[in-house]
């Protein structure tokens, strides 16, 4: 089966059916998320007992719409949902997202009112999303048709997820970390739409390169891993399969209303179709950072530039663990890197930067490593992230020196941003002549989040809080590249 | 040997050689702190180029000073430290943390000069910190003896790191999540003082009741695991092992100058003593906040409450990989939950609340299950946290909305955090009176960090951003419990 998701993912016009302004009801939730998110096309809400919400007219029926809408969104109680189909169908109307609960997750009540659903869709030619979804989000068109009202920026992830809540927290946590989202489905009970499809609308859709998924159970496994097959040469997948355990099969069966398939089966297929698999969901949005702002690795040799001997121990530990290796240095870049360091550093990898104070040091140790034939990536330890330090060191200074000069304290603190901005466009403009990943790591919470786009750059800057993050998507990322490197 | 660390961690009076007004200085990041800190001693600054700084009079030798000071914190360049410490020991100071670097981490030159410093202090009777150590902190003291500018939180966790920016950088994230810390100690180069005379200290220490470890290398390891065994029945020690790897051992032996150990000899070790290991440092932040705050499991069966069918899904599944049972619910417990939701919910271990408004289901489930034999702990998901989403809605409907009553938004807002604020009482209350953890999962950053203490309660509630979060540390409890059930 092939179905058209245009008019899901970009609907010139929605019939918002159940809209209301009632808060706190899905049809508000919804409706205002649409209105505040700026969607450009046209809105007719649907509501018999409104004349007008948020000062735009409502439509008593579906019927008196003034044309067939793209898209109609429904979240009309349960009992209506059928008959709403029917009228969308009459009216022309060809896509429906079916919010409303209460169908097939509830038993077998509801799963006989779900397969009604489907038949009268079928009739009417009309595609089905849902029911029982989140909802949708389109960035790139402007639509935000979910409860939550978070606002990623645009960008190249594309999000697929049969849990709602699951897939609208990532979502969120992608806002707060600056990842870049092109689309957002929930796809709820799957009654017609299912992974697959969308994974066929995101393989055409040229906004979306890479492809985040959470699956608990699949209806087609074949056609999935086939699909799979097609498109994740030139989009990464990452998967994160809910019901890999006994509890976890346990909790998904009562909650989705369908088995969760054989694990081990479904990992043997994962790894034959090179279908990058995550175990938690915090996992899927750390490798959404870096599949979309950072170059493949070429092989993999980590560099570490690290503020710090400990941490360097640590992430060369991670990196031992994780599959990657890092190497001795060449005598040309010790020789390179020597001339910025007091005579005793390491002169390995790591390079630690033992303290110095001067600034064109980690710069000049990350391009060294990057110009050699002997590495394939770069991790940076704690040089963009001191901001915080200096920050209550002046707290300190400001509490205890009254002899300090007004506005020094200050300078210091503009001086450093000033060079971490430096830093970070930077290190964009290094990966782009090397075509090598260049990853940071903060060490602490930072204000800007994780992925640091760089104005005129291709690729952006990447700042995970703590080194595991980081080795743990480069090795994703090496294995990614390996998958690509099979015959 | 057994030496007194008493007066490093609670000095009356501290003579602080090298102090400087010079900002970005050693000498002047260690003596602000101490002085923005608050320490409630005497304070005496020795420099001989100096009258006074922060308007604290200065000592221009240490001959000069009016008493032995209690503790001496030297950070005067390393070829003059030789001297500063034969001063020390002619006035009678006889413990001194000696901040310069320059020892043996930086070759043999630097090795033979911190021979005689232990010569030194060996013959004067001074108790060595360091050399090359980022400092000390004694929360309860009022003591911030450090480069870094962080101010945790008074607490039972003492973190001891062979690395200063791992351990300090450990204590900032202490600070940022609410956990309580007695002490830090970096023990840079262990030239006298080593990780097994800090143990032995904590082991007295009333205000220590957790023991956080970084460890690169071993100078005794049968002392060290004889003193972990006579400490670690009362107080849990938790180690991450630096240098678990050829990699990650060539990254140690380079900055600390010395080898790591043998990993498999170690890890064996470790589990004979009930040492529990971490693998990276965020864990061992994780860990002390659940060790420090929660009631032990007395066995590993999860119960679990969650807001959201994915979100149980994926933390049964972590439970089962991490050796945790996610049993079934008795008839009992479903029907006491049974009259809080609606007629279709799970029926089963999670218990899904399915986006239920009754306030009173999550409490009501976390207790039934809490009241049961077949439980040993409970996570609770998404339950606290939701105020970020309702923010957002409230900001839509704000924008969208010109009908809303004034105030009343706010209003909604308020009661969620009160309604926060209640069961996060509450959960303190019930762990109480039960004896077992309740762990909380945000699922969001939340402002008010990882451990939320609550007026009146032994136990704090404790909230994660990740259901892995919570599961490994229970996993962690279960350890140790099972280690304490070891005849």
């Amino acid at each position: 089966m092939s179905m058209s998701l245009d008019h899901v993912f970009n609907p010139k016009s929605i019939a918002m059916i159940g809209a209301s302004a009632s808060f706190g009801k899905w049809g508000q939730m919804i409706f205002s998320n649409i209105v505040a998110g700026g969607f450009p096309g046209k809105i007719y809400p649907v509501n018999p007992r409104e004349r007008s919400i948020f000062g735009i007219p409502v439509y008593q029926r579906v019927q008196d719409l003034p044309e067939p809408a793209d898209l109609a969104i429904i979240t009309t109680p349960a009992d209506t949902v059928l008959s709403v189909l029917e009228d969308c169908g009459q009216r022309g109307i060809k896509t429906a997202v079916v919010v409303t609960s209460g169908f097939s997750e509830t038993g077998a009540e509801g799963r006989a009112l779900e397969n009604k659903l489907v038949t009268v869709c079928r009739e009417k030619g009309i595609v089905l999303v849902g029911p029982n979804t989140m909802g949708i989000l389109s960035i790139h068109s402007g639509l935000f048709a979910t409860g939550a009202h978070t606002r990623p920026r645009p960008g190249s992830v594309a999000f697929i997820s049969q849990s709602g809540n699951l897939g609208i927290q990532l979502i969120h946590w992608a806002e707060e970390q600056g990842v870049g989202v092109s689309l957002f489905a929930g796809s709820g009970n799957e009654a017609m739409v299912t992974c697959s499809d969308y994974l066929q609308y995101v393989a055409d859709d040229f906004q979306s390169r890479i492809i985040i998924l959470y699956l608990e159970s699949m209806r087609e496994g074949r056609r999935f891993f086939e699909t799979v097959k097609q498109i994740n040469r030139t989009k990464p997948i990452i998967v994160l399969k809910g019901g890999r355990t006994e509890a976890g099969r346990a909790a998904s069966a009562s909650h989705t209303g369908s088995m969760s398939g054989e694990v081990t089966v479904f990992r043997a297929a994962c790894r034959q179709a090179g279908l990058l698999e995550a175990k938690v969901p915090s996992e899927l949005l750390d490798l959404s950072a870096g599949f979309s702002s950072l170059p493949l690795p070429r092989g993999n040799r980590v560099g570490i530039v690290t503020l710090g001997g400990g941490w360097g121990v640590v992430t060369s530990d991670e990196c031992n663990e994780k599959g990657l290796a890092v190497p001795a240095l060449s005598e040309k870049i010790i020789k390179a890197i020597d001339r910025h360091l007091p005579s005793f550093w390491s002169k390995g990898n790591p390079v630690d930067l033992v303290g110095t104070r001067d600034p064109e040091a980690p710069l000049v140790a990350v391009e060294e490593m990057l110009r050699s034939d002997d590495i394939d990536a770069v991790i940076s330890l704690g040089i963009v992230g001191r901001i915080e330090y200096l920050r209550l060191m002046n707290r300190s200074s400001k509490e205890v020196d009254k002899t300090i000069p007004p506005g020094f304290l200050e300078q210091t603190e503009t001086l450093l941003l000033e060079y971490e901005e430096k830093y970070i466009a930077r290190t964009a403009e290094l990966m782009e002549q090397y075509e090598k990943p260049v990853i940071g790591v903060s060490l602490a919470k930072t204000s800007g989040g994780t992925v640091r786009p760089v104005a005129g750059r291709h690729h952006s800057s990447v700042l995970y809080e703590t080194p595991e993050s980081a080795v743990h998507v480069l090795a994703k990322m090496v294995e990614y590249q390996n998958f690509l490197g099979r015959e």
